[in-house]
């Protein structure tokens, strides 16, 4: 193998497969980047065998070939050197010769025979979606997913495809986030994301290629396509909640409220709540105004914003953290909170539209 | 006590004093800061018990007083606060109440009397320098001090003053940094500083005052003063290595060399040594070129830069960090390199003055 190709767009491409190699496995050739030099193509692959990312770029191929070198090594290696033009070729006894400029460098490579190969996903049913509002929906889904593993399940987002509607939801047991876009669609489809698949693609659409995003589904597998990089991602199995009948249909007091204001307040209120426990925020509804009260050991704190009210007075708690993760992911102005007793679910959402919902249980107090 | 400030300017301030606070401390009031109003100002005080930030600024007075309030959550308070005046007040029971906007927050203040006086410094012997040379004289001479405890006076800096120059001067036992200023002297001194002092000084010579920052020592203490910020540190005791016996005044090689080159090539060299061992780098320096080789289980990489050499040729190694380091720091363009024998010390130094030196000690190698 041997192979010239300028230093800048080299260390481009690691940088897009490096995001999926694992930097924890005991086997070298885990750790590795999986480069192919055929035709006028450098094919760089990573992989942590859950996620793997595919990459192809144009180099000057001498000589075709296929090699597993260290990622973090060559990375640093490659980052390293001037902007000109690097040569790329193996030498007896499995060493690679990087040379660039007046540097050499002879480094370790592994047989690519031994590198996991990545599945093979048909692609004739591709659903096709922009890359901005995909981005969206990632953002202002993917943060309501548990983090702990005690059900793997709600460390992934659905995806539920349902004609040319994408319905994206993550949920913990303790919040619901929703969110509704219009994709090309191929045919309908339900499978579950893991988080981190999600965090990945949401890396690799640069923005660079005024293109969409290309998704194609299997029984066990998602491909992700953006230009010349390809995400394969592990589907979670198991059952995912029906999270349509969680979301209240009625309200019995909806508060109309400035999005910034009201995460200030929660912010504030919160400050107070930071060492380990339940950051508990008291909401005080009344006609005009919406009192923010939450007391520790360290203070008492009290917040006043003026809202909108339709419907009854109400005195109902949250856990803060729930608030400000909804809050920080919604773009508009104003948001609509919808109540109906202080021991049912609230719901937040933007007042332009109805692709957004998030929903939120409340703490039962034993007194307001 | 009772004051009303700007909320930006508040913070401002707490910033400053925050960086002495200690946030390890088991006692409460060490983890404090220190307000005392008075006249139309507000002083604030932060202190570790090594070193105390002492800063003072503007604000309306209603009613003297002094209290300490735990610097982390205050400090959280008042930066989330919005941008408007803030009222700070002390009510019953040690309550202290900040109001700002429609946000009161009321929160648990400690006894004054209780925090740590600052010792008193005599500021009749005043030495004056420029903030930028003062700045720069830190950062080209700090890194070099030792990061253990074993010896404690090597983790300082010595500030000689002779007449009007200032030597600075770190050292850890493989390496020293020498760096002289012109200051406007009091009286000759010879005092070494802590290392981290003299990080926390750098932060507090904003530039925003456009004044030479006031340096008085005494005894035990030193004293920094920039506008209406002073630091106070405890100084290191013990005797400080005569570094002028070490620094050689002649050698056999010479080398004109680019700055940048050299540290490129070094730190590229260095990629290969990184987990831990010695970061081994091997020197050949004949008539026109340099030659720098490193080599590890990893591979083997190979370097040339073309240098002016005056002298004999040269093999010599060294630990590719101490070289760094000091190429880093350095701002002109070129530096000379001199040498005597591959078993004593290298010199870097900058090639337009003699206010500059490194000196880094050389691996003996078995072989070349």
């Amino acid at each position: 193998m041997k192979f010239f190709c300028n230093q800048k767009a080299l260390m481009h491409s690691i940088s897009i497969v490096q995001k999926a190699v694992s930097s924890k496995s005991t086997l070298p050739i885990i750790k590795g980047i999986y480069l192919e030099a055929y035709e006028d193509h450098l094919r760089l692959v990573g992989t942590d065998m859950e996620i793997g990312i595919d990459h192809v770029m144009e180099a000057n191929i001498i000589e075709e070939g296929s090699i597993v070198v260290d990622a973090r090594l060559f990375s640093e290696i490659i980052r390293r050197l001037p902007d000109y033009e690097v040569e790329v070729s193996l030498q007896e006894n499995n060493q690679l010769l990087i040379k660039c400029a007046a540097t050499e460098f002879n480094i370790l490579s592994y047989n690519a025979s031994e590198f996991p190969e990545l599945p093979e996903i048909e692609e004739d049913q591709i659903h096709e979606i922009s890359q901005d509002l995909f981005k969206n929906m990632i953002r202002q889904t993917v943060f309501a997913t548990a983090q702990d593993e005690t059900r793997p399940i709600l460390t992934g987002v659905l995806m539920e495809i349902e004609d040319d509607i994408l319905s994206m939801v993550a949920l913990d047991g303790y919040r619901v986030a929703l969110r509704k876009g219009k994709l090309n669609a191929h045919l309908n489809n339900r499978v579950v994301i893991p988080g981190k698949t999600l965090n990945e693609v949401n890396r690799i659409m640069t923005g660079e290629e005024d293109e969409n995003i290309k998704i194609s589904l299997t029984n066990n597998h998602a491909l992700f396509t953006v230009g010349n990089t390809k995400l394969i991602s592990r589907l979670l199995e198991g059952e995912f909640m029906n999270y349509n009948q969680i979301i209240p249909k009625e309200f019995k007091s909806r508060v109309k409220v400035n999005t910034r204001s009201l995460l200030d307040s929660i912010e504030r209120a919160s400050l107070l709540g930071k060492e380990g426990r339940n950051n508990l925020v008291k909401f005080s509804i009344t006609d005009y105004k919406m009192v923010i009260n939450s007391n520790s050991e360290l203070g008492n704190v009290h917040e006043e914003i003026l809202i909108e009210l339709e419907g009854d007075d109400l005195q109902i708690a949250f856990n803060s953290k729930y608030f400000i993760d909804a809050l920080k992911v919604i773009d508009d102005e104003s948001v609509y909170l919808e109540f109906t007793t202080n021991l049912s679910p609230g719901i937040i959402k933007p007042i332009t539209n109805d692709n957004t919902i998030y929903l939120v249980l409340p703490v039962r107090l034993s007194s307001y």
